[in-house]
């Protein structure tokens, strides 16, 4: 019962996160032989002021 | 000092997640022994078209 | 499907653990309406030299 | 500069992760227009002891 | 290439986030030896209503 | 009680964790205000074959 949580910037549309929930389950079940139905992804979205890179909030950049 | 984080879908009321966190926290507490002011619970909530269970988003089923 | 992570020092027994993941998810059920077989609860354990409060590591406590 | 985690049962091979990653990756590349070398994915593997579905540990199933 | 998640109750200002992403970032360039462009830090807000200590709500305090 | 989670390559000595821990720490009291006392900081060591950047295992590069 794998659990994936992603953590990236908001601003994807449903259509996006439905594919990526999509292609993740599936790798993760061909490649690692999990339960389909046991798999949960969880997509965990933060602001641009909430969210570094280099110690630069991407609201800077 | 133990963290807890539960990820689940919004939409649930303050009365339940006041239970909630009394309940896991007496777990804690009761059973592995950590310092009851010393344990931290946060809830995270996602929406149902950023959690998917078995490659399908929630706000699809 | 809620997910629960606990992050606490190492060193409990598997009979504390059997508990702590059975009082989780029996809060989930009872106060939150989750359905109980779409719980996961995992248990982290860090070590005294991976672990800080106020700053200090465990260890050096 | 997304960050992926991806808990799971302890046991799989290198070959599974490796290719778990690749997947995980391109599908972030491909579907959510993330650039490919800012892409972290960590799989952080829990033992049959530690993780619990339904409220029952996997040790235990 | 490491990554740093922050829970912390909601209401900072951009600029105490701004000098908390570049301190965490300088002390893991410093004193763990990463590259400064290769390190994540996201800040997780919760509300008041999504975080407990001691088995109490921030709310309720 | 804000809770941080670093996610790292395993191999760091206790002296550059223990350092980590109070900078980190004293990060968010300065500058974000925390209590000191009510600050934890967990250390999640991974292995090279366990992380990937850019889709490749470290255990690759």
């Amino acid at each position: 019962m794998p659990m994936v949580q992603v953590t990236m910037l908001a601003g994807r549309t449903v259509e996006q996160k439905r594919k990526l929930a999509q292609r993740i389950t599936d790798a993760l079940v061909e490649e690692a032989g999990a339960k389909r139905e046991a798999i949960v992804v969880a997509i965990n979205e933060v602001s641009r002021e909430s969210y570094a890179t280099g110690g630069v909030l991407m609201a800077d950049k």
